[in-house]
């Protein structure tokens, strides 16, 4: 054995001196001591990068106030520190001489629709819901089935509650991504499997199945998923080809409840089956939630595009009042629409409420602030779940 | 409907001009209209910048000639193709004056240990292979086991394949990372569920169960999947702390069997169970075998890290000729050992053949071009599956 220990000695050695420039041998040490980002204990962040021959930096942030320029102090290491930050999940990039990009020092990221993005977290409140916990964890899978209406296989994503064990009997929520998202987008940018894994774990909802299925008919799957591979990039749906928002995935949702009854321990009626969904989402599942009035008796609709979609008179888009009062006599044991004060989508909503109130449509109404953002969206989810299946 | 309609149209519009700034809509447009990285008839690569204040930039690839020096054009654009490359999956980053980051105009990624790279594929040949064919998909899960020598939860990810129906058994590939990597290493670098869609599809394999565990013991899980989140950053396995490879894995590697058995329609004996790994996996692979003579027929060491780990005298390293000698008499299908002619490992593996050879043990051996890179792993797997399990 002397001989293998004097190897290790050696390769531990060859380790610390290779340079960040082997990268042929794929070692993908990550370069320098820069510590960054820096959550300080109020809540303030601080953000740090060498960039010696840089004459502008600055960072993009998704928190309310943006980011901001960063100023260069010794050893060409630029920093700029945010004011106290509410409990959250959020992105960044930094910008160098007007190039933007990643920050370097952490290898935390996320993609939201065709950017990629550095994140961070503030803890304290909602931040810590989507963090990982000491708690029992379900499981996410990715996976696909078949589609009668469009003839192809399509890609969703399942999560199943630790509770989960191919006996017991779990009620479901379809959970749909927004313009530009994908059936990982709820994964991703929406931490669902550790909010689920919290809220289950504090006692704060049911455990139960989520499904994230994709909705843009008109691909596959994911970016990168389908036959396209990266010919397929990451765009607004609106700038995926064929079938774009024509009633489709709305009048064809049963063949993905059906697939989930099949393969998944559930309990199949409508009383323990809800619809919910972000921007696009939030369209889909209003058509869908009136259109499968047997199917779902809780829908949410977080910033939903309302008025926004509409790409053909199919059925699905007709007699709207019509069907919502039918929703409503079958029973709807929650209509949850929430929006942000500053979202582009804030006074399409108010017209809806207004279409709603008009037919003796009963729903409940949250305003939060901000606008048409991830972290409004994770914390609509957060709201939401727990009042389902009760 | 007529209103519902002028809204669409006005919000077309409002999505098209909207500049990339309004990240606070988390819109992520890509910004410009650079294509880059373009992959010529012939094989090579065109990249392109837009970095009109930079005084150098380059490529930093991981193909053999290793990227090179990119020369400005028109517009500030700033351009470099290489010569032909075989086909492949390929990560480079652009260096602009010494900071080095992210293609901004290619949205697809891949994390290695603590760095993030772009990517793309050059097809003809195992590119092809890497990448999403119109065959049947199986299905991939991220789950949690209990181990019991740890005695905590541990993550893993499960590949099934298309045929897995919850009825029919399967034989299982047990498929172990190397240091820096963890249980998302095989399927985000590796590839594999679109390899093994692939081979299963072509008939070149025959359809089979990979798990792929974490095999940082001193670890849960990956790094931001664990209850340290991102407080655990992406590191050489030989900077995660605690019950650094002490021999703990290999000799409680029943733990993540028995798991397997009890929750997959498995074969359960050791002619349906193969166990490979790269780099550090390579090393596991040697020890889970040996120690385990009456769990794996089926055995695979990718640029292996032999005599590079051990970190204790514990049991599961003594007696290495012995417990060699036992496992080819209880009847060892295949010792399948590879490795690249550059490899830093190379002689390591050398004098591991060299004690096979004077033991009489029977093996196989595949010598390929360059050194430890993820490109020899995913060929070394497009080899190793279809000798499996026949």
């Amino acid at each position: 054995m002397v001989r293998f220990f004097r190897i290790t000695a050696l390769l531990s050695l060859l380790f610390a001196i290779l340079p960040p420039a082997r990268a042929q041998q794929n070692i993908g040490f990550r370069a320098g001591d820069v510590q960054s980002p820096q959550v300080n204990p109020d809540g303030s962040v601080t953000f740090r990068l060498y960039a010696p021959k840089a004459h502008r930096v600055s960072v993009l942030g998704d928190w309310e106030q943006g980011g901001g320029e960063m100023v260069e102090g010794e050893g060409g290491v630029w920093s700029f520190t945010t004011s106290p930050l509410p409990s959250e999940l959020y992105t960044y990039r930094f910008s160098v001489d007007g190039l933007v990009g990643l920050d370097p020092a952490n290898s935390f990221t996320k993609r939201d629709v065709g950017t990629v993005f550095s994140i961070f977290y503030v803890g304290g409140g909602y931040g810590d819901i989507y963090q990982v916990q000491d708690v029992p964890h379900g499981q996410v899978t990715q996976r696909w089935y078949r589609s009668a209406a469009t003839g192809q296989d399509r890609r969703l994503s399942v999560y199943l509650p630790a509770a989960y064990d191919g006996k017991k009997k779990f009620p479901v929520l379809y959970l749909l991504h927004g313009s530009g998202g994908d059936e990982t987008a709820w994964i991703e940018l929406g931490n669902v499997p550790r909010i689920m894994d919290n809220l289950i774990a504090q006692g704060k909802c049911v455990p139960m199945i989520v499904v994230m299925p994709n909705g843009n008919i008109g691909a596959q799957a994911a970016p990168g998923e389908t036959v396209d591979n990266l010919a397929f990039r990451p765009v607004m749906s609106n700038q995926i080809p064929s079938s774009y928002k024509n009633g489709t995935y709305e009048a064809s949702f049963g063949d993905i409840v059906g697939f989930i009854d099949a393969n998944y321990k559930t309990f199949r009626d409508r009383d323990h089956r809800a619809v919910a969904g972000l921007s696009m989402g939030g369209f889909h599942s209003l058509y869908i939630s009136i259109n499968h009035p047997d199917k779902f008796s809780y829908v949410g609709l977080f910033s939903a595009g309302l008025g926004t979609f509409f790409q053909s008179d199919s059925e699905v888009y007709q007699r709207q009042d019509e069907k919502l009062v039918a929703l409503q006599k079958r029973g709807c044991k929650l209509f949850w629409i929430a929006i942000g004060r500053d979202d582009f989508l804030y006074a399409a909503n108010r017209d809806f409420r207004a279409e709603l109130d008009r037919l003796g449509f009963r729903y409940t109404y949250v305003e939060s602030t901000r606008g048409h953002l991830w972290c409004n969206w994770r914390q609509y989810l957060v709201q939401f779940v727990p009042q389902l299946f009760r």
